[in-house]
C-alpha cells in the first residue's frame, strides 16, 4: 500500500540521541567522573505528597465496584475543567467556560494533534530556534519550508530571540511563551501584537504555555487570553507535566474558545471548538482517571503549595545558572522565569565545540542550541531541573574552566 | 483561517447520547423502576487486586526521588513490551521483537492516529455493521463512502456477519475480531483468507483484537499474526481496556511487525514500524508510568488469574445472554467468545423499536443496531458487562415480554 511520503521529509533527530551517546562514551572513558546533566528538559523532584494522596484515593477508587471509574468523558472531567477554569483563568481575570477545556495526556499531544484541523493549504509560521514538534507536526501533513508551507518567523537575537511579527499573511503561528529553547517570555504588549496581528490576518495563534508556572515577574502574562480579544484568534495548549512533575503521568489541557471561528472551503464560519472535540471524541479516549484525580489535587491549598515550592526550588537553579555563567562573562537569557538559560558560545564556537568544552572539561552535559533549528547555533541550553547541589557544583566548574 | 472541510462531511453520531436520554426520560417518569443498562461497552468490575497493587507501588515510586519517573520512552517501557511479547505472542507459537510492539494510552487513539501514516489515495475496506471509529478517521483524511475511499466489505448475515473477500483491490482493510458489535470470531481459515488477500492485493489489514481476551474456544486464534505470513500484511491494535478493566486507566498497544513494508510516492519500500516509531516520538509521550506498571501486573501469576476471573464472569453474563434470548426463539450471535450478543429483533421490528420495546417493557437498555451502520438495522447489542444478578433478571424480564 501506499504510505505517507511526507515522512521522507522529516529530518531525522539524533539530537538528543547524540547527546546521551556523547555522555555516555565519556563517562566509559572516565569512570571516576560524574557527569550532571544539564541537557534533557524533563522534571527531577518526586510528585507533592498531595498528589501522591490523591493518586493513591483514586487507586483505591478503582479497586470498588461503587467507586470504580470505567471511561470518562473524552473532554476530560468536570472536577477537573472546572478547577482549571477557576484557579487558572478566572483568578487571573479571564472568564472561560469548562466546556472550552479538554483535558488530555499531554501537551505534545495536543500540539501535534492539532494539525488534524487545520486546512489543507494554510501557511504556518514557527520560531527559530523551536521546538520541533511544531516544524514536524506539519511536515507530516506536507508542509516544508522549502515548499513555503512552513515559514520562519524572524526572532531577534539582540532583543532575547523574541519573534517579530511578519510582513506577510501566516495562517498559523505558533508561540511558545516561557520560550522552550531560550527561556524568553513575551510581555503584554509583545503578545498584543500578535494578536492584533491574528486578527488583521484572521490568523489562529497556538500559544504553548506549558512552561506558564515558571513566570515569576507578576507584570508579565501566563495566558494568551489576558490579552483582549485573543479569545477570537488563539488556541492555548497547557501542562502538569513541568508545573506538577507529570511528565510520567500524563495530564495536560488545550483550551479552544467558543469565540475561535474558522473557514471551511465552502465559505462557511465553524467553531474551532467543535472540530477540536469531534476529533477528540473520534480518536481520544480521556485522560488517566488517575491522573486527572493528581491534576485536581494540583489546585488544593497544599497540592498548590507544594507545586509552587518545587517550581521555586528549579527557578531557583535556573537563576544560579544565569547569573553564574553572565558573571563569567557569557551572554545569557532566560533562567529567570522559566528553567532554560540559553547562553551563547563564547570565542565563536559553534553549539558541539561548546557541548563538548563543556563535557570534557565541566563534566556538564548541555543541548547544543543548533538542534531547535538554524538560528540555535552558536548557542546552549542549560536547564534548572536538577538538583540544587548541582546547580552550584555546574556554576563553580564553569568558573573554573575561564571561559 | 481555512479549516479541515473533511470535517463536514462527518455524520453526528447521537447514538450513545440518544440512548442515554431516553433512558434518563424512561427513569424520571417511572422512578419505580429500576433500569438495567446493557448498552454501553464499559467494564464494571473494579480493578483486580494485584493492579491494585502494582498501582499503589508505582504511586510509591513517583513520591521517592530515587524511584521517580519522569518521561518515559515513548514507545513504552521495556518492563511492559517485553511481557507482551512473551505471554500474548510467544505463550502461542508467534514471534515477536519487544521493539516491534508499540504501547499507548489505548486501542481508541492507536485505531484514529494510524491514517497519519497512510498515503493520501488509499482506499479502505470496513466491515458494515462496524466501529465507527474506523469510519470517522478516515472522513476526517478526505476519504468517504461517496467518493470511493471508503468501501464497505460486504458480511454475510446468514454467516454470523463475516466479512467475504472482496473481488475489488482495497489498500487497507478493517477488521476486528472478537468483533464489536456483532461478536462474531474469526476462525483460523478465514483469517487465512485475508492474509492470503492482502498478499496479493499488497493490502495492510488493521486487527483490532480488543476483545481477544475473551475468546475461550483454543481453536479460535486470538492474534492474527497466529496465521503464516500475517506479520507482513497486518497491523495488530490491543487493548487493556476490556482485558483487565482499564477502560479509566488508559493502556493498549499496537503491533507493527519489521516484515510489513508500504511504498512511498517515489517507488521506494519503507517499514510501517519506522513510520510509525517518527509519528509516535513527534506526537505521543508515551502511556502514564502509573497505567503502564498495572499492565506490567496483568502478566503476574496472581494478576493473570484475577483477570482471567474476571472475564469468565463476563463471558458467564453474555453466554446467559445469548442462550436465554434463543430459547426464547430469536436469532442471536456471539456472547460465547465475546461480551457482546447481537440479537435480531423479531417481527421485523426496526432497531430503534426494539429498543423502545425493551426499555418500556423488560427495563432494559440496549444499543441500537442501526447505530453500528446500515446493515445493523433490525438488530441489537446486549453486553456481559452487568453484573450476574442484573443479567439473569434481565433474560426473565425478556423471557416474560414473550416476544
Amino acid at each position: 500500500m501506499n504510505l505517507n511520503s511526507n515522512f521522507q521529509l522529516l529530518k531525522e533527530s539524533y539530537l538528543f540521541a547524540e547527546v546521551g551517546a556523547r555522555v555516555r562514551r565519556y563517562s566509559e572513558e572516565n569512570p571516576d567522573k560524574k557527569v550532571i546533566r544539564m541537557d534533557i528538559g524533563d522534571v527531577t523532584l518526586p510528585i507533592p505528597a498531595a498528589i501522591g494522596d490523591a493518586l493513591d484515593g483514586a487507586v483505591k477508587d478503582m479497586l470498588s465496584s461503587s467507586t470504580f471509574h470505567g471511561y470518562g468523558p473524552e473532554q476530560g472531567y468536570a472536577f477537573l475543567r472546572e478547577k482549571i477554569v477557576e484557579a487558572d483563568y478566572a483568578a487571573r481575570g479571564v472568564q472561560l467556560g469548562a466546556d472550552e477545556v479538554f483535558v488530555s495526556d499531554g501537551a505534545k499531544c495536543d500540539v501535534g494533534n492539532l494539525t488534524d484541523i487545520f486546512g489543507k493549504d494554510v501557511i504556518v509560521g514557527v520560531p527559530n530556534p523551536v521546538y520541533p514538534v511544531y516544524v514536524d507536526s506539519n511536515i507530516m501533513c506536507g508542509r516544508t519550508v522549502e515548499n513555503g508551507g512552513i515559514r520562519y518567523i524572524e526572532c531577534d537575537r539582540e532583543n532575547e530571540y523574541k519573534p517579530v511579527v511578519p510582513g506577510e499573511k501566516l495562517d498559523v503561528i505558533y508561540l511558545c511563551s516561557p520560550n522552550n529553547p531560550t527561556g524568553t517570555v513575551l510581555d503584554k504588549e509583545e503578545l498584543k501584537e500578535w494578536v492584533d496581528y491574528a486578527k488583521e490576518h484572521k490568523s489562529l495563534i497556538i500559544f504553548d504555555s506549558a512552561y506558564e508556572a515558571f513566570v515569576q515577574d507578576p507584570t508579565l502574562p501566563k495566558s494568551i487570553y489576558e490579552i483582549e480579544g485573543a479569545k477570537e484568534v488563539a488556541i492555548e495548549v497547557r501542562s502538569f507535566s513541568k508545573t506538577a512533575g507529570f511528565t510520567g503521568l500524563r495530564c495536560g489541557y488545550t483550551v479552544v474558545p467558543k469565540e475561535l471561528k474558522g473557514t471551511m472551503a465552502d465559505g462557511s464560519e465553524v467553531e474551532l471548538r467543535k472540530l477540536w472535540l469531534r476529533r477528540q471524541t473520534t480518536k481520544f479516549n480521556g485522560a488517566s482517571y488517575l491522573s486527572q484525580r493528581g491534576a485536581e489535587a494540583v489546585y488544593s491549598p497544599k497540592g498548590s503549595a507544594e507545586v509552587k515550592a518545587n517550581i521555586d526550588y528549579y527557578i531557583r537553579n535556573s537563576s544560579i545558572l544565569h547569573d553564574g555563567v553572565t558573571a563569567l562573562g557569557l551572554k545569557a537569557i532566560g533562567g529567570k522565569n522559566s528553567p532554560y538559560v540559553w547562553i551563547q558560545a563564547p570565542n565563536g564556537l559553534t553549539s558541539w565545540e561548546m557541548f563538548d568544552l563543556l563535557l570534557q572539561r565541566c563534566q556538564l552535559s548541555c543541548t547544543p542550541g543548533s538542534g531547535f533549528g538554524s538560528n540555535g547555533e552558536g548557542c546552549i541550553r542549560l536547564t534548572g531541573f536538577n538538583s540544587f547541589e548541582n546547580t552550584k557544583l555546574a556554576v563553580e566548574r564553569l568558573a573554573d574552566l575561564r571561559l
